[in-house]
């Protein structure tokens, strides 16, 4: 199965401890359609300005990437800058520059229609709700948010939520939604929203995924040289939407194994600036680390 | 094997969103010894004030704490005085009187001097060499410490780990002792101070163990109700420990499992305040925890 989704396309200029990149390409869209392209197709729809090169297109068209819905709008392309410090555990923005993104609305062509596996990057819940509008009659619906959208658009965050299957968020915006301190508290009270499945980031911690039976706990794999985390959550969940998209299948042992798939893609992501890491990955390479997860995790039982 | 412990056995009062203890029974010696009896015997070494009473000592020995080492000296027992914040990830120390503490020098019963497991807890590293001066030929020594001696008794404290097979701390303090912000690289460089076995505490976020060949990564149970932290790092160390100590067996696989043993223990210890939860538990409770890491942890292969 294909998947679709909507999210951002754009450049940033992002300086860490260990150098920095300008205006490179990025954006949750774009991170989460390479990632999920090594496991299946994807329909994207985003917005760029008339400043959009061709290279970026090329490359998501030679990775699978169906451009159809990608508009481009008169006026720049949204721009991000950023930095980290030496933990990167979290960016402090610099710039945001919307542009394009701005006046945005997402028109889905006519083949999207049908899609049946849906991911709604982190964007404006309103637009998350507009894409719904359009779409079917979807298998899964997943989304992602962020601690803007809680404060300042939380109604219609919940709104989304009634939709949506599986959400995907930080540990600090599972509280923050919540409004509970403590983490599995606060995810029970998430699930009540509706999704069936909660994936909770917790960065270089890892991943846990609650549901309403079972908690799966994934760590992230420790690297000795992690350059830049941006994306790093959009490209797990390209990995995680991909391996379920990729399966049809939406059991419990396929949702971890989905979530360990999501955390090989980000181990790479993060190991150098923009997509640079996985416009060099193969197959071979994704199959090599979800193995190192594997002796990772791995103890004897009872 | 026996284990053979030294640290504090203190009065702790603490205070937590969800509650407050006072002059309630702590110490490093204290939640190592009742967590690792579970497993084996264990011999304390230790020093309390005219003031402690009877009860402790009754419980101690009745989980078949061997308390010939136990001096009793002139003054007060140590007490620790602390508080956290939701969070719980970090007690904010209020007082500290180490009392009888401040004058200790280890004295080891004949009876301990051939011990083949040794835990240095979290003390002055000049006591922890002072122990193993005492010791014959241990076969495993571990210690732990913490951001007060490796800033302040640098010098001993590696003195220490040069005769240290497990070195087992928190996340913070091996970036510290490194000098070093990548964890991986961090732990890398505190393996080449001795220790073979590198455990690193991530509090809430479970423990990664390093070696020379293998890394292995343990989540933190995810609880609904967490009371107190206080004494986690050191039931964890005692039900580790406990296990070695109990299969006399140093085995990656060993280690692995007696990792998730001690993640098990903290994870009753931080249920209850002080040693309350400890105090109930049964080995059938243990199996039954130990079978929760399971699952949580379980994910299919390629």
């Amino acid at each position: 199965m294909d998947i679709l989704v909507i999210g951002s396309v754009a450049f940033d200029s992002v300086e860490t401890p260990f150098g920095r990149g300008d205006d490179v390409l990025g954006g949750s869209a774009t991170y989460f359609s390479t990632s999920a392209s090594f496991f299946t197709g994807v329909q994207l729809v985003a917005v760029v300005g008339e400043d959009f090169p061709q290279e970026p297109r090329d490359f998501l068209h030679s990775r699978g990437v169906d451009l159809t819905g990608l508009q481009t709008q008169p006026g720049k392309t949204f721009r991000w800058k950023g930095e980290y410090g030496y933990d990167l555990s979290e960016a402090r923005t610099l710039e945001t520059h919307l542009n394009v993104f701005e006046t945005f609305h997402p028109v889905l062509p006519e083949s999207y229609c049908d899609a049946e596996f849906v991911f709604l990057a982190n964007i404006d819940p309103e637009l998350q709700l507009e894409v719904l509008r359009q779409v079917e009659r979807p298998k899964l619906i997943a989304c992602d948010t962020m601690n803007f959208w809680i404060d300042g658009k939380r109604e219609a965050l919940i709104r989304t939520l009634g939709h949506v299957d599986i959400l995907v968020i930080n540990e600090a915006e599972v509280r923050q939604l919540a409004q509970e301190p403590n983490l599995v508290k606060a995810s029970r009270a998430v699930l009540g929203m509706g999704p069936k499945t909660l994936v909770v980031k917790r960065g270089e911690y890892g991943v846990l995924v609650f549901n309403e039976h079972s908690v799966f706990s994934a760590p992230a794999y420790p690297l000795e040289e992690v350059f830049d985390p941006t994306g790093a959550g959009d490209t797990f969940a390209g990995g995680f939407m991909g391996y379920l998209a990729a399966t049809n299948n939406l059991s419990d042992a396929t949702i971890r194994k989905a979530t360990v798939f999501g955390s090989v893609m980000a181990s790479f992501t993060v190991e150098d600036f923009s997509l640079n890491r996985l416009r060099q990955l193969s197959w071979e390479n994704i199959e090599e680390r979800f193995r190192k997860f594997q002796a990772l995790t791995a103890f004897e039982g009872l």
